[in-house]
């Protein structure tokens, strides 16, 4: 079970996920100039920035909506960044959100576990229901994958659908929660979690401390920390044992080096310093919980 | 804005929309087999299709998924097929469900509304909550730009979410329907329906009705025909005065060709057929009700 390496690789490297969201923006501009071409800058930037922080994150997830809005240019680089990752030994989750039905998730499931695109875990969106997951599952149990559903998301608007109370007093992000991590049960790893994981903010306390008790088989994908408000110590509470989670950050650690003098030149180096201090933050923050 | 152009191509060339989810074991093999990359082959059969069925349909949509599970290759195909659209003047709705928020959500309107891919309605999921949705707006005030947004899907799975009741007797896909025909309030074209559309599946009769009362801003692009057991009937039930939705259906013409002697060779000719075999089956169905 690919959870098994994501949680042993938490126990070596810590819980950062470092999110490659790389907008052509945010590559220094002497750096960009290097390159005569999109694809090129965008890989170049994210090389440099992998090969900075091989040893400072336990995995890397990848916004796939940064590409895409590069066109065919922004996919190569896509591809070429994935493929890097998965050569280095570490674990990469695609960020995708899906969320399709039959043969169409069938399609993403080869398109994002497979081939040009092939990832380690995929993000998924569950409004249109369970078995919008199952072409997803054969992947799951024999394949050495895994997934990451939307159960609460760290959004204002996560109000309008996910906390929506049902009639038996359940907000939706809960009954989702039980859903898959009843589900789960079926794809459980010898550490204790499912291959089956849940993206769960960590902006709101009470939540976590709940979430984390009641899910007890899903490790999270948590974003929020550091721009959306969330802290160390947020981030603690939706952990269980120093375990249970990675924690998203991407603008935070890519552009660390607009906050240091001549950090233009440095933008891997500072990456991987933010990286460090984003790492011994969470693991303090755990030991005092 | 864009839904007048939409609501004219349904007055003049009937409800269908052509989904273009070409999967490669669509293609027959003699015509496969003159080119020599899986880029060409695509495109090529999404290019005899659309030809033979410019004046037969309304509209196209193509399901990305089935582009991305091809790598690169795929994703040329898909460029290559949204610009043939395009340039041949008629309507294509990017089915790319996708649904995040902020500047993710932003990089998803750039990727789908400009560039490469662009398009001229896109679908997304509502799952993670309104301001989900922000990011797309300005390109439906000032772009002509349109979106379908999942309020009712036809797949079993729809239970799972979308039947729940809320605390208030409501289900959830009411709940979003409403919310989505109020917002869509703001952007509504000369023709009294909204740019911001809705994904209405027609397998549920009673619903359909109700739906079409309440929600009577939105027009409809309406899944489950045919395949997943829709009649013509059920859609009829889902427009207002012969308009107001457009009727998906993918392999029931992409595969018309297989039901014929010799279908092969005329796979273009068979799916205008039965393209317009649908049209007027709807049209009928409309004249009924």
């Amino acid at each position: 079970m690919i959870i098994d390496r994501l949680f042993e690789d938490v126990e070596k490297e810590g819980h950062v996920c470092l999110g490659l969201d790389t907008d052509i923006s945010y590559i220094p501009g002497d750096f960009l100039k290097k390159y005569d071409n999109l694809e090129d800058a965008i890989f170049e930037f994210n090389r440099e920035i992998i090969d900075a922080t091989l040893d400072a994150v336990s995995c890397y997830k990848v916004q796939i909506a940064y590409y895409e809005a590069y066109g065919i240019p922004g996919m190569v680089a896509y591809k070429k960044t994935m493929q890097y990752i998965r050569n280095k030994g570490k674990i990469v989750i695609a960020d995708i959100k899906r969320g399709d039905i039959s043969n169409t998730a069938k399609m993403y499931a080869k398109a994002h576990f497979e081939g040009d695109f092939e990832s380690d875990f995929i993000t998924l969106s569950p409004y249109m229901g369970l078995d919008s997951i199952d072409p997803y599952l054969d992947y799951v149990k024999n394949k050495e994958k895994g997934l990451f559903l939307l159960v609460r998301t760290s959004n204002e608007g996560a109000k309008d659908i996910q906390y929506i109370t049902d009639e038996n007093g359940e907000k939706i992000y809960e009954v989702v929660g039980d859903k898959l991590n009843k589900l789960g049960e079926e794809y459980l790893g010898k550490c204790g979690y499912s291959s089956i994981g849940g993206v769960v903010g960590c902006t709101h306390r009470d939540e976590s401390v709940k979430l984390r008790k009641v899910l007890d088989k899903m490790f999270f994908l948590i974003p929020g920390y550091g721009a959306q408000g969330g802290t160390a110590e947020d981030v603690a509470l939706s952990l269980k044992d120093g375990n249970g989670g990675v924690v998203n950050s991407s603008r935070g650690i890519l552009l660390a080096y607009k906050k240091k003098e001549n950090g233009e030149k440095n933008f891997a180096e500072c990456a991987r310093e933010e990286a460090i201090r984003m790492r011994e933050d969470i693991r303090n923050a755990i030991k005092l919980h």
